[in-house]
């Protein structure tokens, strides 16, 4: 399924911002990030398995997501959501539990258009370094992944709900 | 009492870089950032009154203080600690309670030097917008105020100790 996404970076920044047009309305969009068995179905890399361990969407609350590989190694990725409006904004940090210390800042907004929904991410990094670093990796790839999956997954779910 | 402090804010950047060098030990600068009654002696502007609602140093743990003033008004701030290596670094979330969903990321270093101290706060906002707003107000003035009372608390802690 083709979906409209972006990724940009600007040169000696420390910001990724991300956008994806999602064909469904906003509370739908929005309560696929806040639920943990929806969570389960799109966020990773496609090739990666999910799991939620902890999803507490409250001023405070914590998240605690596992990766699984076919070969058994787990990757544990976890932060605190700091703000909750519902259903227009997430602000949350982003840890990789293997590299301790090094902290994300993620503001997520979603915006009704007519039946579909921009979701904005704003992600800010400790350091233009670890920015960068992060940019040199897979993350365009696979967070395009997660927002064809989150794309497919709701609109399974509006084929069998409507 | 002179301090050596700097506050550095490039254009177009999402960070402010604030140094201090305290002329003490890194053990003692560091415990006056996680002990609650040694807070309250120099954190926040001179003219207000610090109070430690929480302090929970330790990940995911959460901190609260109070600033009063003459008139009776209350502000509280906020935020949770992401990580703590005593006695080099620490990563924590800032918020204004009265601008709520504006989260601020910092990652505080200290550094040995000749039994002084180098302080290095790097202050990372959600938008560029959001840190000149910041820099149009009081920041420098009270953040170097309370350098100073830091400074001159640990002077005076180390005249009883030694």
């Amino acid at each position: 399924m083709a979906i409209q996404f972006s990724m940009k970076a600007e040169p000696h920044s420390h910001e990724i911002v991300t956008t994806c047009v999602i064909d469904a309305p906003r509370d739908l969009v929005f309560n696929a990030f806040v639920d943990a068995g929806l969570v389960e179905r799109w966020w990773g890399p496609k090739d990666l398995r999910t799991v939620v361990d902890t999803l507490d969407p409250w001023p405070g609350g914590k998240w605690r997501f596992l990766l699984n590989d076919s070969k058994g190694n787990e990757y544990a990725f976890s932060g605190v959501y700091h703000s909750i409006q519902e259903p227009e904004r997430i602000v949350q940090t982003f840890e990789n539990e293997g590299k301790p210390g090094r902290v994300i800042l993620d503001t997520i907004c979603f915006e009704e258009m007519t039946d579909r929904t921009l979701i904005t991410d704003r992600t800010i990094f400790q350091s233009i370094a670890d920015r960068d670093a992060v940019l040199e990796g897979n993350r365009e790839a696979g967070t395009s992944e997660s927002m064809e999956a989150l794309s497919e997954m709701i609109a399974t779910m509006r084929k069998v709900t409507f």
